[in-house]
This record gives C-alpha cells, sequence and structure tokens, in this order.
C-alpha cells in the first residue's frame, strides 16, 4: 500500500512517518486525515515497528488545513469537495444535528487514532507547525523541534476555535495559562519559546534534529520490552483523566501479575542480574494480557 | 452603576478592575466579592469589553480577608455583621447544614465567577497578594508581576484552610508538589519565586507591569475574533477536568462546524490569505453557537 | 513496636522514616511494605508528628524490588516464599481473578497509604531510587535530592509495567510528556536531570540533604495549624483528580465554616494582628471536623 500524502518508512525498528505534501508546505486534507489514520493502524499491527518518528518533508511541519477552498475552507455544507462531511441530518427545531458522524472534527479523528496507539510516537518538528500542524502533534508523547520550527494556535484568528482534542491535550503537557495565551493571541512563535513554555522537549539544529529523534527511538527500541511499552503509553495517557490513583493501581496490579509471569520479565530480570542486554521475545500483536484493553470504548455521540 | 471596593474602567476594549481600598492594602470583603461578582456579569454582557485586566490601587494588590473582625473574622455566625452568612439551618444530628447556601466561602463564589467568564482575564499584581488576594487570581488565565509583588497561601498560619477553589486551581498551575509546599509552609514569597515556580508568567519593574498587560491584553483584542475566544476560554478550562480526549473532540466538532459556517471564519480566512488585519463582526452577546453552553451548570449542595 | 526493614524515629515534631537494609541498597520487600504501612499510619495517629521524613540507609535511597528469586521475582504463583501473593481465584475461563485481593501491587499499597496521609512527606533522596524506589515517592509531597542521587523508571527494561499508581501521579508531577520518556527509555538518570524535568524541588550536597528537609520540615512544624495542613494536604491531592472547581468549593466551604469557628482561627488571625507567633492547640487525633472525610472510600475490585 502506498499513500498519496504522506510516506511510510520502516528502517531498523523506527517507522518514520513523512508528511508530504511539501510544495503545500504538508497543508492537511481529509486525504491526509485518512492516511495517517491507516499508517498508525499499520504501525500498531507491526511488531517490527518498535517507536514512530513524525517529520515533514520540505521546509515545514504543517501549515494546517488546507485553505485553498478560501473562505469556505471550514463551511462544509458550502464546499461540494468534502462528501464525508455531508448529510447532517436536522433536528425537529431545524438545527443540524451536531452528533451525526459527519460532523466530526477531522483533526480530532487523527489525535484519537494517534492516542490510542501502542508504539511510542516522537515529533521531529523541522519548520512551521500551524493550526492542525501543532494541534496532531500533542497527542504524540514527544516533541524534538529544530531552531526552524514556528508553532501557532492561529485558530482565534480565522474566526474558528481549537480542535483536534487540543483543549484536552494542550494544558496537560504546558499548563491551562500558557494554553491559553496561546491560544488566545494566535500568535505565531519560535521553537525557544515552545521550549521555555514545556510544548518541545529539546530545540536542536537543523541537521541535529533528525538524528536526535533516532537516538531516542533507538533508546527505546534497544531496550524496552515492546508490550511493557505498549501498556506503558495507555496507563500513563489514561491515567491523566482517572480522578484517583486507585484506578491505576487497578491497572498496576493486573499488569504486573499478568506480565510478572511472563516470559519478558525473566528476561528482564535475569538480564539484568547477569549485567547483559535483554532479548525480549514477547510482541504485541500476540502477547498483550487478557485484560487489555481495561476501558470501554469512547463513542463520538 | 459605580462601586465602593473596585474602579471599572473600559478603554479601547480592554476593561481594567482595580481593587479599590488602597488604605486597606485592598483587603477582601463581602461588599468587594459582589462587585467583583457584579463586574464579571458586566464584562460579560458587554461586547466592547475584549479583555480584562484585574489589579489593584495603591500599594498592595490584595492583602487578603479584612481582619477588621480579629479573631471572630472567619466565625460567621459570631459576627453580627454578616447578614449573608446568617441562618444555617440545623441537621437532626445538631450539626449545621453545611450545604446550605449560606455556608458558601466568598472567595470561592468569585472564582466560580470569573471561571464561567466569556473574556480573557489577565491578573496584573502590582503588590502583596495574601491569602484570597491571591486565591482569586487563579481562575485568572494570567498572571503578571511587578518586581514588587509578594504571595502568600498563608491559611495554615491563620488556623484556617486555602479556599476559593484553590486546591482545583493551584496544582492545575504550579503542579501538586509546589502547591502543596505553599499552602503548608504558609510563606511569604517574592515574585521571583512566584516565575520560578510557574505561578506567573513573567515579572516586570514596577512602572512595566500595567503596560505590559495592556499590551498582552491589546495583542487579543486586536486580533482575536471574540466569539472564538469565548468558546477556547470555556474549551479549554472545563477540558482541564475532563477524563478522555474525547469530551474535547465532542465539543471541538460542533465548535468548527458552527463557527466553520460564520461570517468570521470567512472573513478570519480571507483576511489571512489577503495578507491584511481580518474585521471580525460576530459578537459574544448574539453570536454564540446554539450548542453553548454544552455543559449542565453544577450547584452548590 | 520495632520494624526490621525501616527506622523510625520521632524528634522534636519531625518523623524521620529510613529505609534501612543498607546492605541490599534498601530493596523493597514485602516486609518493608508492611512496616512503610504500619508506620504511616503510627504517623497519622501520633499528633507529635508534624511532618514526615523519608530517606535511605548507606549509599542508596531503595534500589526497587528485591531481585534475589531472580527471574522468579514477579511471579508470585512461582515464588513459595509470598503467602499474600497466593491463592488467586480461577474465572469460570480459567484465567486468574486479577480482582483478587492477593493480586495487589505491593508498591500501590504503600502509594495509597501515603496519599491518604494527614502529615506532610518530604523525600530525602539520598542516594539511587529505582522502580519502586522512585514510584514510593511519587505520592511523598516534596522530593529533594542528594547529587548522589539517581532515578529509574526501569520497568520496561524489566520487562514489566510502572506501578505503585505511578501512571497516576508521575504525569502530575513531571507532565505526561516526561513521563512517558523516562518510563520508555527506562533509563537511569542524575539529579541534575530529575531536578529540570521537575521530579525533585532542589539538588543539595549530600551533607546538606537532611539538614534542608529537616529546615522544610521545621518550617511547616513551626508555623502551620496541624488540623489546617491535614485537610490542605487532603484537599489538595484530590481535587487534582476532581473535574470541576465545584468540587472544591463545596469543601473549601464546609472547611471554612468548620475551622474558622474554632480554637486555631482564633488563634490564627489574633496571633497575626498582635505580630506573635501562634500556638495552635487543635490536634489532628481530636479535632478534624465532623465533615471529614468528605469521600467514599475507593475499593480495590
Amino acid at each position: 500500500m502506498s499513500y498519496e500524502t504522506i510516506l511510510y518508512d520502516v528502517e531498523d525498528g523506527i517507522l518514520t512517518i513523512t508528511l508530504n505534501r511539501p510544495e503545500k508546505l504538508n497543508a492537511f486534507t481529509a486525504a491526509m486525515m485518512n492516511e495517517l489514520i491507516d499508517a498508525f493502524d499499520r504501525a500498531d499491527a507491526d511488531d517490527a515497528v518498535r517507536a514512530v518518528i513524525v517529520t515533514g518533508a520540505g521546509r515545514a511541519f504543517c501549515a494546517g488545513a488546507d485553505l485553498s477552498a478560501g473562505g469556505k475552507t471550514f463551511d462544509y455544507e458550502a464546499r461540494g469537495d468534502r462528501p464525508d462531511k455531508q448529510g447532517v441530518p436536522l433536528l425537529p427545531d431545524g438545527q443540524p444535528d451536531l452528533g451525526h458522524e459527519s460532523v466530526r472534527d477531522g483533526g480530532g479523528r487523527v489525535s484519537l487514532r494517534i492516542f490510542e496507539c501502542l508504539k511510542p510516537v516522537i515529533a521531529a518538528v523541522n519548520g512551521p507547525a500551524v493550526g492542525v500542524g501543532v494541534t496532531m502533534q500533542l497527542p504524540m508523547d514527544i516533541r524534538l523541534a529544530s531552531e526552524n520550527a514556528r508553532f501557532g494556535f492561529v485558530f482565534a484568528r480565522r474566526g474558528i476555535t481549537p480542535e483536534a482534542c487540543s483543549s484536552w491535550f494542550l494544558p496537560r503537557i504546558v499548563g491551562v495559562s500558557k494554553a491559553l495565551e496561546w491560544t488566545y493571541t494566535g500568535r505565531v512563535f519560535p521553537a525557544q519559546e515552545a521550549l521555555a513554555g514545556g510544548l518541545v522537549s529539546a530545540v536542536h539544529a537543523p541537521d541535529a534534529l533528525l538524528p536526535a529523534a533516532r537516538a531516542l527511538a533507538r533508546e527505546i527500541a534497544d531496550n524496552a520490552a515492546p508490550v511493557s511499552v505498549a501498556l506503558t503509553r495507555q496507563m500513563i495517557w489514561r491515567m491523566t483523566g482517572a480522578d484517583h490513583p486507585m484506578e491505576a493501581h487497578k491497572v498496576d496490579s493486573r499488569a504486573i501479575w499478568a506480565r510478572g509471569r511472563a516470559e519478558d520479565a525473566k528476561e528482564g530480570v535475569t538480564a539484568f542480574l547477569e549485567k547483559r542486554p535483554a532479548g525480549f521475545r514477547n510482541r504485541v500483536s500476540t502477547d498483550m494480557p487478557a485484560f487489555f484493553p481495561w476501558w470501554t470504548p469512547r463513542d463520538y455521540e
């Protein structure tokens, strides 16, 4: 399978997804939404993928929604080119039924898919990242930036609102005050402001960005048990929304019980005691514990 | 309408609320509580208000509760001067019914009103801010401090507890560890410690404080669509309490759908493409989308 | 009562709990779990304890789970030496009932006990703190580190997962991105990285660590009303999981009402006005307000 708007390359355990409309500064389209969701489905199903890097082709990371429809860009009923956005039923009061599937925000569909991912996801932000170009990064685990990166939560300057679940993710990453400052002003700001505000973990020279992302992916792929990583990802992201540590205790207890008797734990402890690298054989495709997933899927409604 | 304990000035889209009992270091009273709540009601109803700055007259921001009742200050039944605090019914076991309306903490009534606000709120902390003088700042969006500012969560030193919903707000702003350190010790600390701990976003020379607050308010008022800002404020604050990003996705989808077809979105995208400033015409008083508010109001009980 | 794996010393209002298996780098055992839980029970019941410091004997804080059972360490059914971990009933499908009490993670039992504590808890991290050696610190309120401290969330390198409710606590302390980076890589990192990431509040020379922890404990014990501190601890930790500030307002209102009429509030305000130290006489053992606890205990299930 090949994609039109992204590149999908697996090398030595690391998947690199490259947003690939460089002539359009990798602007986000419905096709890109569908391809990103498909790419994360593939990544989760492929045990050869131990970590994921997302970056952009050319000089931008992603310039945000493709604005080639001009003032009609976000008026989906007025656009003839988005059949996926048509057919919203009307309620008895004549208002559109906003619970209808076709109303769903495209950036949010990508964010929710990344939220469910079972592999670590690292954003390598090579250049400008604006609108959905930055909000799609928020459910990724770690963001590294090039000195050339710029960021903008520009929604209020376009007359719309933050999307891609960014109102949930952004304050969990940068705190509520910085989240509000950036979304109110819509200011486009440089990598150093993103670093100071906690949006990115590090800023690198342009040539050093992908090597740094790969080194971090490598550190995980070379040392961590894949089933442990998959469970850890879902435990930590989901517990940020739990109201009491008992919710974590229930999952921890099941996880330690189930994985503690597994091949990986015997190997992990033995290798440590023998001062040698561990060779983990359990796989995400076949060895996730019976209690996984422990949550009920959330529906859009 | 004029106030006795605060000043209310709107100039060029920016409302400045000044705590105005300078001879008492702007100590908080029942009258100030009522006037602050009223001022935020007015601000929300007035489309000419695009951002709100809160500051203090004279050398203090707010010295906390007015202690002129001495040791009886927080013993509302023993005070004859707080009729709003009388009449708590007794339960069958002889204990007061703490679910009764008159038990409600005054600082919390102010905090909850600011939480509901539809305009950006910037605290310009010109001097000492102690007790409710600092907890009332926490539901404001951004805090800027003068070098003369000092902060103290002094409740445990007075034998009472943090109030004004600060147990909810403070850890979301500064993290749980710093929140506990400041409330346990009751220490009064300088602006630089507030900056290092994340309580304030910047520290300015005294003369530069209000200009900095106004410049930030200006940046928002000059660039952002008011309806977008109002929605953004409620989305971000409320999603800090949501358990799953799907809650954001439901609101995002409705917001992008409703606002994407609105005048403001057409103007915002068109102005951007034409490289000119946008002139947003939608108003908070008339153009909030039909799905707003999307939440059920919380009762005190 | 004396302990085998920890020391318990109260001096001048400050309890110091010392993990005390220095020849094993204070590795965590079932006995240590039980003794820590008992020690926090004693601390809460003893009004002479105004603050708690937790540190390690010898060169380590805690090296994590005792691995002397080798590859069987986390395989509780295969180990004959953990009777507390036996007897998990099977469900009709032949899977173990992971809701059974004996499945409960030991680190989590300690973390949940510390979460319930009514006294401030300060970790003085004197040396390596790995696995449960660091996750047990997360429900403590403030972490101070020696320059000799090292930290490692090494679970994925051992083939297991984070435990001790760390998926709930860690992102609330260091943010979700740093929590994921440390748990994915399993990297052992120095005190300065812990400081930069927000895991510890300060780094001290080895000889200055315990004096710094004692000075902070002293600042609380000398100034804060014990009942105020106990209520503050539970208010702040629990409200980090509440979905709306109204939940805080309900507790604040009850707390200010109940404590505002108490002896401590009269003394606290009067002492402040008289510019003298307060002498608080209310005690945690006898003077917690009638509405405490305001929550329903959470069961493991």
